[in-house]
């Protein structure tokens, strides 16, 4: 079956599915997006990220062209013309098409909006096959990443890297040699004192979706925390380490830059997270309503 | 006339020319960029324009999809086509069409190449008429501006702090007060000793193209000049300010953040070196051969 793709109100074969060469998207990496993980035919967080789609949208003046309910029901199309109940919908918002101009265009012109869905395998039973290498590399991107914008070119690089050094993911590090998080994710860790951390949100990290997921979990069943940075060297001496992201969810880094995080192995905090998480997902299902969410 | 644009080999009528959404420019910003002048038919400073597109590829590791040979062809018919013989080209590549993954694709998709032209009034006769009003703005960016990618998210936005506050042009000050470049052009200045100068190139500016030209011109008039750094303070105290690049070739600042530069006229220097481009750019139509070269 051939996937369809959303391109500003229609449904197209996703092959031909195309945005002008001045959409300013192409031309300036003027927009935003987000990534939204599908269980079990269910959206998974869907009001943080669609609550941070409008922030994004807000933080570069672009006035927002689908409100929550209207990108709930293209999801769901979505999900039915493509069939796909496991899986991660993108949605892109860019400021439309214009005669190139840096500044904003006036008349201010129609936003566009694309969104695909792709299929993937579902949520994974067990946290042992689900592990990563990550290397770390200084965060050289531009002092806005709390806006989630398509201006990826240095996460791009960093992944590149990442791959070609057999890791999946970068964890970036800035002047000062704290950690911020990764080309795709948030970075959490279990430091030597056994203590389960991550950075405070500011202008420097993307405030992620599935960490805040987790953190109101985390609070829910007990379990202690800190927000508070963390320099590369005391990570690389971390207990555990591990990242979330939509698509990542809870995973465990068990490598570093080459080397064994603490034993090599899932640590019990990185396994109760995941298996918490997991709770989180499959209760999106069991509490759905009759059609798709 | 309906303009027409270059895409992937072919002309097509601009309105309807278009990249697939998985166009990696649109999703990661994952391109490279040059704009041309174009004046009497001839394109000014083309060979450094397309040397640097070329080191701009090399960085980002995209493999050159056209020659410059290849692209001058382009040009010449794009003008031909437009019927533009005073304008602009922009050309773009991007790393093609893929499934989206952050890092490079395998294997590696065809780089996508898209050109437009657009008509301008003829290069300016009076400087005096071509004076600009500037304002200076944080310094955002991600750290590798020497790449001239479509990144320019923060440059959108510096661009419209300065629109909306009645200015041109805004000037980018770095964290230790330094300025680097302009949202879309080098900055110069005559400092209160009487010393023209500009900053370095490193991983922070882009290596203008017009800059480089000027320089060439200025070495050949035997004009001095000066290769070093400058505070926002020190440009707030300049005799002269001027930006250039490939659109505004050499133009005078005459106000800087609400405040007149030097006598808020176009000073003796700038007045020098916008006669001596102005010189260089006729002429390259005079040395043209009988076609556009």
């Amino acid at each position: 079956m051939s996937r369809v793709a959303y391109v500003n109100g229609r449904y197209v074969p996703q092959r031909v599915a195309a945005v002008n060469i001045e959409d300013r998207g192409y031309q300036f990496g003027d927009g935003v997006y987000e990534v939204v993980h599908v269980h079990g035919g269910c959206l998974i967080d869907a009001d943080l990220h669609l609550a941070r789609l409008e922030r994004s949208l807000g933080e570069i003046e672009i006035p927002v062209p689908l409100g929550p309910r209207a990108l709930r029901q293209v999801f769901a199309e979505m999900m039915r013309r493509n069939r796909v109940s496991e899986g991660l919908i993108y949605m892109q918002v860019t400021r439309g098409v214009a005669r190139r101009e840096h500044a904003f265009p006036k008349p201010l012109p129609k936003p566009a909006v694309v969104v695909t869905i792709r299929r993937l395998p579902p949520f994974p039973r067990d946290v042992e096959a689900w592990t990563a290498a990550a290397i770390t590399r200084p965060d050289e991107r531009w002092q806005r990443c709390d806006i989630k914008s398509v201006n990826l070119l240095a996460n791009v690089l960093a992944k590149e890297a990442a791959h070609a050094a057999g890791a999946a993911e970068a964890i970036f590090v800035d002047a000062a040699g704290m950690v911020t998080e990764g080309a795709s994710s948030s970075v959490w860790m279990v430091d030597r004192e056994g203590c389960l951390c991550t950075r405070k949100l500011d202008h420097a990290v993307l405030p992620g979706c599935t960490r805040a997921a987790l953190i109101g979990l985390m609070e829910e069943a007990g379990i202690a925390w800190r927000e508070s940075g963390f320099a590369k060297a005391e990570l690389a001496a971390a207990r555990e380490i591990f990242i979330t992201s939509a698509s990542s969810f809870v995973k465990p880094v068990v490598r570093l830059d080459g080397r064994s995080v603490g034993e090599g192995r899932v640590g019990p905090v990185t396994r109760r997270l995941f298996a918490l998480f997991a709770h989180h997902v499959q209760g999106a299902v069991r509490n759905a309503p009759a059609a798709a969410s």
